[in-house]
């Protein structure tokens, strides 16, 4: 037989499939089981109902978000801000050190989808809640570390008001087409250079 | 017997309370049914079948949403550009004008809940990128009028940059609890003050 952890990851990437190609309304066991190639009985082995399965899922979209956001320590701050903003208005696809375009884009995309169920979804929003939270003290550490000493009193603010930007572009980047988040990508990165007074 | 636009009022402003409650995958044509006190087969009579339905509401949000965003012609552009600022950061119940605060917060709720289908439906990406290119148009409209000669060129960018802003204020109030968009409110306000370039 096949490890648990295996089958539960079959799982979680089905389910990315069937989210992107069905909504959250479409998703049923049914069509995740038969995406996941295992029988129906198989899935309710390891997730007591559909509610317990969409909640590991959103686990299993946060880990993989806050993978992707989380850039390796020893990098520069202020590239990983400026990287983040690019990632958020260009899409990974273009931003300059996209790894795996195609993994990204899906990810982004079922980040929002289930995101969007925090709108009715008091479980949902405070989970959410959390990781925003996570994300704006990653935002404001790097701010801070790419500043001059002068102006890190400033630092939280910076990095909040850029968080609303970037939620902005990925929202506007996984529900319009082709929207144009260049304005916004050069107003951050403006924004960052009257901020940071870095040197160089 | 009942005005067939009344009762298709009914239906629409059920959906709104059956999406609040439930979210999209919730919504079934026996809750909007029992909410709007109607029978399914009345349902049926106007509308073919819940995607049917579900598209007719598209157009009722965004006709609501619309109204809200797009000012009185008598006040002053700046203002206009100031208010939709608030608006959107600190939600129409904390706005300066709000006239109805409930039923705004009811409509950008089934605004967003309904824009997000469109991560996975093209019908509804392809009609909320029309809704976008108008209110982007609107807001250069207002930028332009603000502004003084010499700085015109530049609304289109001010706009759509403000714009992508807005869009990130109203996602994650809608999806976060209690998120703070006051560093966003300022700077938005404060581009605009270095952009607008007018002397009050």
């Amino acid at each position: 037989g096949e490890e648990p952890d295996n089958t539960r990851e079959r799982v979680m990437r089905a389910v990315l499939v069937v989210l992107r190609r069905h909504g959250y309304a479409g998703l049923s066991i049914k069509r995740i089981a038969d995406e996941a190639g295992l029988e129906k009985a198989s899935i309710y082995h390891h997730y007591s109902d559909k509610d317990d399965l969409l909640f590991s899922f959103l686990e299993f979209v946060l880990g993989l978000f806050e993978r992707e956001i989380i850039q390796q320590p020893g990098r520069k701050p202020e590239d990983q801000l400026r990287e983040l903003i690019d990632r958020a208005t260009l899409g990974a696809e273009r931003a300059s050190t996209a790894r795996n375009p195609e993994r990204a884009g899906t990810v982004t995309e079922a980040f929002m989808i289930v995101r969007s169920q925090a709108i009715h979804d008091r479980q949902y929003r405070d989970r959410i809640t959390e990781v925003d939270e996570q994300l704006r003290e990653h935002l404001a550490d790097l701010t801070r570390a790419a500043m001059d000493d002068q102006r890190q009193d400033n630092a939280d603010h910076v990095a909040t008001s850029l968080q609303t930007m970037m939620a902005g572009a990925f929202f506007q980047r996984t529900t319009a087409v082709d929207p144009n988040l260049d304005p916004a990508r050069r107003d951050a990165h403006a924004y960052l250079d009257r901020h940071l007074g870095a040197e160089d």
